[in-house]
């Protein structure tokens, strides 16, 4: 946690919060703090800034903290993820958190399992948790939008064209495809497109095409889904 | 599991293996071959082919295996990495053969807790398990050379400048430092350090420096070990 991140229901006054969930057992264990001790503190979609700490208990911890700074920009891209295994899902939202990824949404495939589908990790409350922790990695306040699409057809049919639209539109796809673009401007939007385990099929690619994305790949490597999210928003940004 | 690795115990002739471990498993349970299938194979640090299955039982499967085709081949790059926590370790072993790294050194620093040198995944079996899990990943059949430096001052003064030499030396940073260079060629080598969680402190940056390694920066945003490491080498090359 490199980023102490603050909800509403944490401030006792504009300037003072109580801490009494993990982020308490974190100050005890992993800072190791004491009273008098600064640290960095962000508020959800506002501002970071610091904490001191005025008393730490074993039952809670009460600061007083100020805001004077803004989060990171986020990266202008929509990244459509086929929906990975519950255990990688967890790991790509808190990477997809900390790259700055300002919108994700996870959509069906032929290849992603049925069963995904039915994974506790699917739950908002979930969801939710798995990007504070990447924020907090990071060091942002702002979470990614988060959507679910388990219809592959209809959302890249009906609705991805205007999502894409005036947007730079990519499939990352393995084969002979031009090499996905570097370095693009930071206010360059992008669809990108990340594929199952296995790829997209052939008639996914398609749909992908029609609705304005355009295949690139990153070598003849095979990489795990985490990996291929940051290889790609690493190249592209 | 995209490539199934063969090692020199496994052949039985030169066109013939059996296999009995995991292998074995992963061929019941996720491939949920048959006798007949085919599917791609490697020999450890040699070529890639096809192997036809023979026999499948529960103990034993025979693939009759052919090889005409080279892996892909290395990034030339040697990576100095802060020895990470154990469990990290264990998965950023994987992404470092996963994305061809060439030569890895798991370095000491000042924040390096003294406790990770005791995990038993530093023995040179586990770096192994791990480093084949990651070649099977890419298909690639070539292990990166790993080496362990328990002490950062005499591996940095006496070994570092040697090994820096002829390449672009890079130290992995944040703060107010030159952008990571990106898009090298793939015959540009390279000599790349990358911190712990926490960073390198001001005397290990000095001293990685007058080896011949510059700091370069990758954003405001701080990223785990493994997803630093996956970023850099998407960028650099």
């Amino acid at each position: 946690m490199n980023l102490l991140l603050l909800e509403e229901a944490d401030f006792i006054a504009a300037d003072r919060v109580i801490l009494r969930d993990r982020r308490l057992v974190h100050l005890h264990e992993v800072h190791r703090a004491d009273e008098g001790d600064s640290l960095r503190v962000g508020r959800l979609a506002g501002l970071m800034g610091k904490g001191r700490i005025l008393r730490l208990g074993p039952q809670e911890a009460e600061l007083q903290v100020t805001f004077d700074q803004p989060p990171p920009p986020k990266l202008p891209i929509t990244l459509l993820l086929a929906l990975p295994r519950p255990k990688m899902l967890k790991r790509t939202l808190q990477t997809v958190a900390t790259l700055g990824v300002a919108r994700l949404v996870l959509l069906n495939s032929y290849r992603v399992e049925k069963s995904f589908w039915q994974t506790p990790f699917l739950e908002p409350a979930a969801i939710r948790e798995q990007l504070i922790l990447g924020l907090e990695q990071a060091r942002d306040t702002v979470l990614p939008e988060v959507s679910i699409e388990k219809r592959f057809k209809p959302f890249v049919e009906d609705r991805l064209p205007a999502l894409a639209d005036r947007t730079l539109g990519l499939v990352g796809h393995p084969g002979d495809f031009p090499a996905c673009p570097r370095g693009l401007p930071l206010d360059q939007p992008v669809t990108l497109a990340i594929g199952p385990e296995g790829g997209w099929i052939p008639y996914e690619v398609d749909k992908l095409r029609e609705a304005g994305l355009q295949p690139v790949q990153l070598g003849e490597r095979i990489l795990r889904v985490e990996t291929a999210v940051t290889a790609l928003l690493a190249r592209l940004y």
